[in-house]
């Protein structure tokens, strides 16, 4: 069997690797120094009416299950800012890092979020420790969307190439 | 035929895919409310008279000719920011969007673009949707620059892994 | 032998190229115009004491050994931005750029700068030229810091993937 045809049916497998994760972002609102998470480094811009040009720097916990005040299984270290005039609408490039028992490392992830979209992908780039040399697809899902302060995503991470 | 001999040869080999396809930014100046399609998140440092640390974020029509008027087959979605004191110099991270009827999916691509050079090679890092898991490298180039309000880039991209 | 096998065996192996840099970066204080090679694109946040949020953008020289006015063998684009409240922590994306008789090529790099332990993982996502379609791990290990004015790095550059 060629490496080819190996290639071609990746798309048709299982991932060898995946997780299912809750992502908070709690923004800083200039008071809220214990609980905030993320901050912005810079102000939207006059382009439109959906914080164009806003970026982010987070921080944010991650856990296992939806809730924001279980133990986090990970940290996502990384940012976004607001790109669209029209609507609201996301770029993000992150690390995520573990450094439990049950893994140690880290996962590049990087990609639009279409937040109009129900679910979109983005791209697992790369991975060091237990995740060395992978890569994948990071599925993006609004959770839960209160205001400015504070929003959860589902992410569904599967990776097809572990090592 | 061992997989190392596969992955040596790839260098010669024909992309799997390519696109030939052109990028259109149209800085906002405060009042083009309506044409532009980027924004200053940031302004320039005093590093040097080349808008050193200048961060622009984009969402940029993509189109098949160079016609800024023909109807977008993508947007390219991202930032750049110039970096370098005594010349232009930028650096690039985007997300290309295909919504179309050939192509739905994303490419993600990074890198420096060496302004000076004729034309400069940027890596696509991942994909998804109809370039799931795909690799490869888009070049740049220069292809009208007329000052601070409107460029455009031809890009030709060579994805060598496709699934 | 299949696919599989090899790919697992892949963590074990040596690497196919190493490369061992030092990144040097001196922050612009806004006089020192001629020696500095990044600047403060943002300001920091009150988020914290860290300077969570501030972002660098650099063009910075990669020495062979140590010494900061060895003759540069590369250029380090891109930017870092600090984003822990409690601790300094950073995140980088950058190009290494080659343009010497012995590489002409990029490598881009993305990851967290993980300050607090000894040695940290970034990916090498992709590459160029002599480093085309590369992948593997930058090792960080942070070699001297004097204050904010000026830091090196020791990086231990290993491509897994080389073509």
């Amino acid at each position: 069997q060629s490496v080819l045809a190996d290639k071609k049916s990746l798309r048709n497998q299982e991932p060898c690797k995946r997780l299912e994760l809750y992502y908070h972002d709690i923004l800083f609102d200039g008071t809220d120094l214990a609980n905030a998470t993320s901050a912005k480094a810079t102000n939207e811009t006059a382009l439109g009416d959906f914080k164009f040009g806003m970026l982010i720097v987070f921080d944010d916990p991650i856990t296992a299950d939806s809730n924001l005040l279980s133990p986090p299984v990970a940290r996502a270290q990384g940012f976004y800012f607001y790109d669209k005039k029209n609507d609201y609408n996301a770029w993000f490039a992150l690390t995520l890092v573990f450094n439990s028992t049950q893994y140690k490392g880290t996962l590049n992830i990087m990609g639009a979020d279409l937040m109009a979209v129900e679910t979109r992908d983005l791209s697992v780039v790369g991975g060091t420790g237990d995740f060395f040399m992978a890569k994948g697809i990071a599925t993006f899902h609004s959770d839960i969307f209160q205001g400015a302060k504070y929003f959860r995503l589902k992410w569904d991470i599967k990776l097809y190439e572990c090592y």
